[in-house]
């Protein structure tokens, strides 16, 4: 199907409509004026700001929260802020419908008002990057530099945004490491409309360096320590922000997420189609049946995590699924590959070559001539010399469950931060799943969950 | 038992009779006017010497092999040296029993006479390490050494040698890489008799040089650079040639052998036993129980090898076993050990940790935004990415002996030289063998055949 045509539709499903508009400006305007009146009340000098997609109007349709930030004077200690902040964020929150304290790099009040999530967060009324003092104070300059900088191209954001989430590669959350929406942003300003950020996809990682504040004249030396930084850190893209010079705004983009952006573009080019931006459900198919193709074997653990957001615990998924593969090569099972998440319970999946190893491994030992070596030769029944060295043999735990069991035992499995205990307790499955996690399994054991070409 | 009994009834036993000696001492006196009536009839300048035990008076009752060398003048050129020595060999051999042309560095005249091995060998007449030109020449000075220096300690050195062959590390060949008998009486004569040899296992290790012929003084240059070649090569030993400083006496002895001598020491020194000397059979046992003992399998491939000498051929063998370890590690089965030998057919044994790997294998390519990286996502059906590289899976064979039969095909498996074809053809057996192998598949799982407490 024509291009054109595609991307009209899908604009057209994802533009919000009149009448929500309407709304949300509505919401909008209500809260600016409650906020308003609570700093009146309580005698404070803060102007209120709407921050994100929605104050930059390049939201989805449906796609609705409010971040209203709470910007204080520079000159209000820290400590002054964070009490002051949270208390006026209760008292707008105690108008709305339901509200609770998050915690950030500062407490904030996350709230919901008419079937819409609306954070009130205190920052710093910082004008210019030198001011910055917190790690959100830079959203009000951001906001701001998008929208004297958009100039119509809202659709072309929205287009982008939708692609993005639609292959998987939106969001900067560290369990995710895909594109920020404020990099979407910049790339549609920066890099033509959402066709030509496309086709870009190859050209972009090869200049790696988008500098849409012009820094690198402005402020050469602090730009050039930021590009410096960056590519020694290996990023796909150095953006630097356009708002502080410091800032890499694709510091969290993951290669494998600009891998996927640099593929499904290809793809999209070169055969559109809706389903890049609403794709149909993935594949499925029987887990067991793929272990039976592939010969291998599936170990699951299934625990209940710690309380933990996502943020937090994936990460320390990710890790301990890492230490199971190297403790599990180091004990003689070849690891194919792991899954984690968050279904209910947390579960670590490991595809590994086989259930049961041989009964008997071959223990290297120190050289013969050694004190060492004396003390090896005289623990052990069978010893014998290859080069220096002396080996023997041990007889080693046969299951692949009763190795985990041993080497969570032994504490010689590097886990996650805090989740150490929650993993020890874990339940242990071998080629089996819950019901809840058949499709993940398949996901997994068939590689569609990542497969470039499904 | 007292260990001077002990030697004592050892020695009884390796020490030749009266009778023994009186028939040697005759051959010798035949064998050496056959030489000198030779040399006459062909008008030749030529001294014959017997070297070797024989010569030595420290053979073992029993083994009689007789090395008649045939020393031309220096001034000889190489090539009539060949001929003239090759044609006096042949005129001394007609009087024997029977003999046969051998090719070693020249070739020489292999006879028998009366039952014993007589070889007939052409040589220069050295005088000292400088004229040596042939690597055979040396013989004679090292015979004249020894005759000098032994002082009476002759039955030390059976001893000595007896002990080695016991414990299965006399032999200087290239494929046992053991202690030679010239290596065992300059032991004798430097580091005190028999006992003191073993009680010096340790010390001599950390000594490291031995220098009985004090070239270290008498030619520092040229010793020195013997010793930094030899320690760089990380022998156990540098016995200076007290004959020629530019050579190790020890330079084929192997760690392993050296650690055998080592433990064995050590063992005899706590409790001597006649065993040591003349030791009962290795241990008997079944190759399948040790099979299910230790949970591994054997694959065993037996060929038709090319005629070779052990000396070439086992060499031969072993690389290839090691070809074989690399080729199936990297195809994803552990190999815990090989052996190799001669046994009618030549064969390689290889215990491996698994009968069948798992059908796929994880294929890593290249990085993704290359121009092989689009090649390998064209050419695969399912790619995903992880760090900036591209993997795929890979249908593979399952089977060891199909592993094995792909290997050689594709021409994978570093063989070792000239057996190549023959290991081509090889049968290929697991967890079997046929009844000439039993035994040694047996010791070869189990480890008895290596085990330093066996």
């Amino acid at each position: 199907m024509d291009v054109e045509v595609i991307m009209r539709e899908v604009i057209e499903e994802i533009r919000p409509t009149e009448e929500e508009r309407a709304f949300v400006e509505g919401l909008m305007k209500e809260l600016e004026e409650l906020a308003e009146e609570k700093i009146e009340e309580l005698g404070l000098d803060v102007r209120p700001y709407f921050v994100g997609s929605l104050a930059k109007d390049t939201y989805l349709a449906g796609d609705h929260d409010v971040d209203l930030f709470l910007a204080f004077p520079l000159n209000t200690p820290l400590e002054e802020l964070r009490e002051r902040g949270l208390e006026l964020g209760r008292a707008i929150a105690e108008s709305l419908d339901s509200y609770e304290i998050a915690y950030a790099e500062h407490p904030y009040v996350r709230a919901r008002y008419r079937g819409v999530k609306v954070d009130l967060v205190p920052c710093y009324d910082v004008k210019s990057w030198r001011d910055v003092k917190t790690a959100v104070d830079r959203s009000i300059l951001h906001n701001r530099w998008v929208v004297e900088n958009l100039n119509g191209r809202n659709d072309e954001v929205r287009l982008l945004k939708r692609f993005l989430k639609g292959i998987n590669a939106y969001g900067s959350e560290i369990y995710i490491r895909g594109f920020s929406g404020y990099l979407a942003e910049i790339l549609v300003i920066k890099q033509g409309p959402f066709l030509e950020v496309l086709k870009n996809a190859d050209f972009m990682l090869r200049q790696k360096i988008i500098d849409p504040g012009n820094w690198l004249r402005r402020e050469p030396a602090i730009a050039r320590k930021t590009v410096k930084r960056e590519v020694e850190e290996d990023r796909p893209l150095v953006v630097i922000d356009p708002v502080d010079p410091r800032r890499n705004v694709a510091a969290n983009l993951s290669w494998e997420k600009y891998g996927i952006f640099y593929f499904k573009s290809h793809q999209f080019l070169e055969s559109p189609s809706r389903d890049f931006f609403f794709p149909k459900g993935k594949p499925k198919g029987g887990y067991l049946e793929e272990l039976r193709r592939k010969g291998t074997h599936l170990v699951t653990l299934i625990f209940q995590p710690p309380e933990l957001v996502d943020d937090v615990l994936l990460p320390q998924l990710e890790r301990s699924a890492r230490g199971f593969e190297k403790a599990l090569q180091r004990e003689g099972f070849n690891v194919l590959g792991w899954n984690v998440g968050r279904m209910g319970r947390a579960f670590i999946m490991l595809e590994v070559d086989r259930r049961e190893r041989e009964r008997v491994r071959i223990k290297p030992g120190p050289e013969f001539f050694t004190d060492r070596g004396w003390d090896f030769y005289s623990k052990n029944e069978r010893v014998w010399i290859t080069g220096k060295r002396l080996y023997s043999e041990k007889i080693v735990r046969e299951s692949v469950v009763d190795v985990i069991v041993e080497l969570l035992e032994k504490n010689q499995v590097a886990l996650g931060r805090g989740i150490r205990e929650a993993v020890e307790g874990a339940e242990i499955l071998v080629d089996y799943v819950p019901g809840e996690l058949e499709g993940e399994a398949y996901l997994f054991l068939s590689r569609e969950k990542w497969n470039l070409k499904g």
